[in-house]
């Protein structure tokens, strides 16, 4: 450690950090090597998201799917935990990021990953369909792998609420239509409605797919690692998460819990009781 | 409590929690009373966060505004604390709705205030100036009032790395357009520039407007509230910290710390002692 | 910038993060001074955090107090929505680092705040009585000066739900023990009397301090800073905050919202519409 | 949903939140059935933190036992990432409700975990020795098991920058010291020092057991599940990131990133370029 010159450390800090994001300078700033300035009033806000994670540009008619998508998750109502965090934080008094940050956080595995986990499913069957297996197959064993390990819920297929998610028919119109004209390539497209038939055929119901596993069809078509899936749908969860923030603190509210407190909760525990005269030490 | 009965319990139950912006029931979804289907692949993102925040549509001419503000602030790089807590999180094993969650917390008063600040006091010029005060005077009267209340840094203006922002005449450029096309009334413009000129009068020197004024004249121009403005910083900033966080997975490293364990902090404290042989307590 | 050299910028890095906390170099960790080693086993877990937070340790009155603090303050149900937010967390996947730190962001203000604030006021209350003024009167002056900034809702005293809060007469039954032992002055449980006796007189009814004015008069005996208050009461909330999440884990539970899915909530915007012909644009 | 009359639904809701913790009417709170004046004055921290998470009161040594190893995991220096975000945030603005928030949420997997998965380690381990395996032979296949799932790093053995970790001695000795007295079995004590042999025969060198592997030892001895063995750091880490949250408010800073401006960061993305005339879009 101490043989080093400050060059050499000095050197070893500067290369700490290291992106091919963004590089500033005094007066200058460039997003992926374009002048910011030439972005502004020029690129739309999904190409921008596109521009940062993929670093180029994505077509117009990429741009639109994506679009799609993040136009279609933003909110499912106060029922849903991220949202309900929002708002409770909110009346805890914590300002707008506070609240994002409490509920964004609450987008995990189980809340907010189930369109990663379609994607790698979908992405782990089109590697089998590439390597020459057929796609029902392809299909099979991907589902026999997940069941194995994970259980029978499929991530992306069924709802506990809705029948037919309204959202998801008009997104997988848009992935037909992004087909036809050349758009996108379709597999993924052919792969949920596969996935969608095993599990018909499995179960002996219709369990369609969701709004996890259509937007997970589209960002898949368009060559997104899964994980920034979560990532996607994040950033179009926020909106839904700033806006009912929002409307709590217009609305007002102090320290509200899930319940109003008139209806109680289960307390479970053990019946009132004493401290050992002993003290609570017992040896 | 006990004498209210079951209905009246469940009736204050369900009016907890109160939403105007969505509607669900089974195979339903309405966003400020649209049907999500009618509005997935026909409104963009930017026309959404609109609906969400505001209840209603902009016209396409606001919603071409709010979208460069979007564009121009997602990323000012990894020596932002936000970046580099995003960063940081991914290397202690968060998944990215953690890596985001802890950064968009960090987008408090001080470093994402900044745009609302600016937004309350040229709200306050617009106010008196609708008051009948002279815009000059108005003007001098929220610095006076500012500076007095916080200091004489005044948010919205100057930039400690950029002499001139790069991204401000650019989006200021877009307002002007905005208000000859009538899209926008101007006056927060005027106001912005009106505090511009006073700070070059009050300091001597050019202070010019920086990206969180400019966005704070065009959210205002737009007739978003103070708060929003915070919200809207974060929905562009989300952008550049996830892009960040993911940059930073594909990058590998394990529980990495602000600066390489070769370059030391500083240690300020007491000098190695020994415990008083008495046991801690002195009494 | 560039004319600085590599010793100068590696000295400027070092001297970024300065501490008087903690001091490590290969095999040793210094605490305020101690070995680590000198103190595991040796000092209390109370002592360990008046060390880290003031610099030297306690004396056993002074630590035993501050103990009993932390005691009281772990637990107030799952309709706190701290403790909800962590429980409804876990169901949504996250680990129990996650749970934690999304519930105690929530301890901001408004839900965590009333110590800190009622510190505040006491520790004004103080300075004043310093300087002269009668105890009564100093009482009056800070009330006046509180309510005027922010409402009648004094913090610290008083209970939406508990009547007496049982923690207060325990609490305060300490301080005074600590008092008479010489460990504590007694002039801020003085002062809490004194507050409680002068709301009595305005309000015309008990208005008992409750668990924040009682922690706030020990903090406030102890020496503690206001803003340190916040601090010591979430050191303490984290246990229950813990105990909520983990006792969520066993219990199992996938995305659990503030209340069952067949309890709804109620929708108060616009009814069905249509978009507009021409697109969502109006101009 | 329709079909349930006001009554059940009022009992599904009361049922929805349900804790065998704390048990709270107006003027009584019972935790785990001892009334909350019983217990402030009365039982240490340690051994209300074992309450809250187990449900009955430990022996004094087993929660001198537990004391110990949270006293010795308060800290490990602002190079480390949770205190690095703690000060960074603060430096944005953030009260310490929020700056500790941020902070714990880092505490995942690979900055937090490596306790609890070395309790998962030694608790399969003991598991295959209750079985009938031989000590020496669980531990290799436990740790085979372990380097083919996860790779060569074995979580609690080694440090990288301590070449013996100054806390493990002392936690060691006071571990035996428990098991000589019969307050712990000492099973697991055994299991710590066999995976140390086990490494040592197999890299060649000594690779010593660190915090993290102590007080896996401790909380596993103490019967603790291996998830809270994060919980309890957590409760541990959570006094440093306080007392760095504090100390960065007393020493102002405002937007600090992770090192000075002057010190840059390394950009290796794209040169500047333009953006292609026929728009962003490319079809």
């Amino acid at each position: 450690m101490s043989a080093k010159t400050a060059e050499q450390l000095l050197q070893e800090a500067s290369a700490w950090w290291t992106t091919e994001i963004i590089d500033i300078h005094p007066g200058k700033i460039g997003i992926r090597g374009y002048p910011i300035q030439d972005l502004i009033g020029t690129i739309r806000f999904p190409e921008m998201i596109w521009l940062m994670l993929r670093g180029e540009l994505p077509s117009q008619a990429q741009a639109a799917l994506l679009e799609a998508a993040l136009v279609a998750s933003v909110d499912h109502g106060p029922q849903a935990p991220s949202i309900a965090i929002s708002r409770m934080a909110v009346t805890c008094g914590l300002p707008l990021n506070g609240a994002m940050a409490s509920a964004i956080n609450a987008l995990d595995d189980v809340h907010g990953g189930a369109g990663q986990q379609c994607m790698e499913i979908c992405q782990r069957i089109a590697a089998m369909t590439e390597s020459g297996t057929g796609l029902a197959e392809a299909v099979d064993a991907a589902l026999d792998a997940y069941v194995a390990e994970h259980g029978k819920i499929i991530p992306g297929f069924g709802h506990r609420f809705h029948p037919t998610d309204p959202r998801t028919p008009k997104l997988l119109q848009l992935v037909e239509e992004a087909c036809n004209s050349g758009a996108v390539g379709g597999h993924y497209a052919r792969i949920g409605r596969s996935v969608e038939e095993a599990l018909a055929r499995r179960t002996g119901k219709r369990i369609p797919m969701n709004i996890d596993g259509a937007t997970a069809v589209i960002f898949s078509e368009l060559g997104f690692a899964a994980e920034l899936g979560r990532g996607l749908f994040i950033l179009s969860r926020a909106v839904g998460i700033l806006a009912h923030a929002w409307e709590q603190k217009t609305q007002g509210g102090r320290i509200k819990g899930p319940m109003p407190p008139a209806v109680p909760y289960t307390y479970t525990g053990e019946a009132e009781r004493k401290l050992k005269p002993g003290g609570p030490g017992t040896a």
